[in-house]
């Protein structure tokens, strides 16, 4: 383990693909050649395909509780080789994040405190020759992560800059509900939405659900996969910190036939006392 | 690497799951942030969701050859959020394993020369409170599992308990054969079985083999995939020290239709002098 | 981190495999119970299974860039159990290969600067007896690799050997076009060529392709996915400096219904001045 850098980095970089191994691998050749002492930890390269917002979403949750000092690299890069500006964020936390100007950082740098940004000067990588334009991950975020975990600034690597924000969609509120959207499938299927669990009161049992535009119906919500009881369909808190619709010992992404993207809505009936 | 604790552990934190990549990076943050300097390998991540019995066959192979003093973390747990404990148990090579109290620990425990358990105590792990009760791996699990690693005591984390144990199937023993079932089937869909290699007499070079409710036929005993011949279906002593039933060059889970939990039958004939 | 060994050996080990994660966790043991403080790296597990051409392919590009001193073991290697030798290979680099004697090795030997060949002699391993002989990733290659990780040379595992080539195909130049195959195909179902992408003028925008017996059909050459537009087919310079086929934002081996080993035919108009 390195030595504490100057700019307090931990020498820990995290990888977060939708490139699979193989292409990852080759990320891993670059900054192990550029630093052998790094610590290299694979968060995730079976991301689905040029989704960037689900990825930023996912990226957050998993690199946001990483210790500070990390530098987090990120390659979900559809727009790679066109204008796109290949960036480095910098948190106040001393850890900094490397991917595409297209939004995949931000809700990270978000939840990291903010961000400084740099654009990469690929003069001052220091890095071998690009092959191509298909593969920034290895020809230029790799060994930037490998000078930023070493203890660079993000000065050294390039010009201040400003960048591009992404809105991971937010629940709108209404009076006797909540409409969201799927913004992350996991591998068991469970849709993760973007509707805060603490959204529903806590006396709140049962929901009226309407995913996507399929017929409303009333499925209970239940604290754990558990409670659902085997293959039926209800809502409980996700580890996100959101409401997920799930089926238990099954997966409601098949059986509903939706993914990221698709609305939600849940309602729920007010419990007054002077309710007729 | 962290010098050698005073409980002999070594540093090694093992992460063996049904939850994908995604989940388990989340895990790997929590034990990153508490001890910067373990040493987090992915054994697997993709194993069949909810299947305990099959993960409790895999984890034994995969973790009961690493070096003692190793932490196992197991987290294949369809019933988190419901009353089944968090446990760690202590094996006396000075492993740990951690994992939920669903047998999924007890082969490996077995393997490794018996264990003394502890229930968790969440008060005592000095975790961030829990964001839900669906992602326990992340929650109790990995940050138990980085204490120990640092030379924690089980009883520093919970109170002695009992274990669920898990008996893996046992094979039975007949006059000309002997019954078994799969436990479990390889990526290249070898079906794994629980009938120890050494059941077979050496000379038996073919036996009628029943899989599932189809028909018996005949089939060779190879010794390698390359023995079976391209696309022919056989049996062979698996790397699990068991028989399997394997295609070569081809899969027999799919050729055959079947997967973990269907039962096999082996028959041969007995080599004797006064056979007719 | 090891300090370095006598044979310039750096202590990271990598892994490349088509047997899934579940067996590539046992070699994992294996190594660290041999050495702890190696570090071990995983490039990919999930290969297609027996190819062995492809992983090759895949070998060269992502080992090609480690530093000098690792040790590289693949188990791509459907003849285990069979009369191919277990190698070692030393390059000039200090770098060591380890696997099974069917070509695997031999295009990452040769760009590392060719190689010198010992076969592993199971005696001198000390290692744990064999459990059965289907897999020698675990029970041969691992602990040959922990021993080389550790500064042994070649010689003190084994003899001096031949070993087996393996010539990736060459493409074949034509006066108008040339001619190669599909040697990949990566998460996205990019098909990646063994035309390097030099081959082809600078000049030239637009090429006839061929792939496999389908009908030839003109397609754009571009410099990036994005150039290439949204679910249209065409070419560009891989990552790996050759040649793809891909379909912007879309899988081209699903479009096409094609995979490694397909021919592939380029062909464009010469720019002359007396072109009619």
């Amino acid at each position: 383990v390195p030595s504490r850098s100057r700019r307090g980095r931990n020498g820990v970089v995290t990888l977060t693909t939708d490139i699979g191994w193989a292409y990852a691998a080759q990320m891993k050749a670059v900054l192990l050649s550029a630093r052998p002492d790094l610590r290299v930890i694979d968060l995730a390269h079976d991301l689905p395909a040029h989704q960037i917002r689900e990825a930023a979403f996912v990226l957050r949750a998993m690199a946001g509780g990483f210790p500070p000092g990390s530098v987090h690299v990120a390659v979900v890069d559809p727009g790679v080789g066109g204008p796109r500006a290949p960036l480095v964020l910098e948190t106040p936390d001393g850890s900094a994040l490397v991917g595409p100007d297209n939004g995949i950082l931000a809700p990270l740098a978000e939840l990291l405190g903010g961000a400084r940004a740099f654009r990469i000067d690929l003069r001052r990588l220091g890095a071998r020759p690009r092959v191509g334009t298909t593969f920034d991950g290895r020809d230029v975020f790799a060994p930037a992560a490998a000078r930023l975990a070493a203890g660079a600034a993000g000065r050294e690597l390039g010009v201040p800059s400003r960048f591009r924000g992404l809105d991971l969609p937010a629940p709108s509120i209404r009076r006797d509900g909540v409409g969201g959207e799927v913004v992350h499938v996991d591998r068991f299927g469970n849709l993760i939405t973007n509707i805060p669990s603490g959204r529903l009161p806590a006396q709140v049992r049962s929901v009226d659900l309407r995913v996507g535009t399929r017929p409303s119906r009333t499925v209970p919500r239940a604290t754990s996969y558990l409670g659902l009881g085997r293959l039926r369909l209800g809502i409980l808190g996700s580890s996100f910190g959101t409401v997920e619709v799930a089926v238990g010992e099954g997966n409601a992404a098949e059986r509903l036939g939706v993914g990221a993207g698709v609305p939600i809505r849940l309602r729920w009936r007010r419990r007054r006392s002077n309710d007729k």
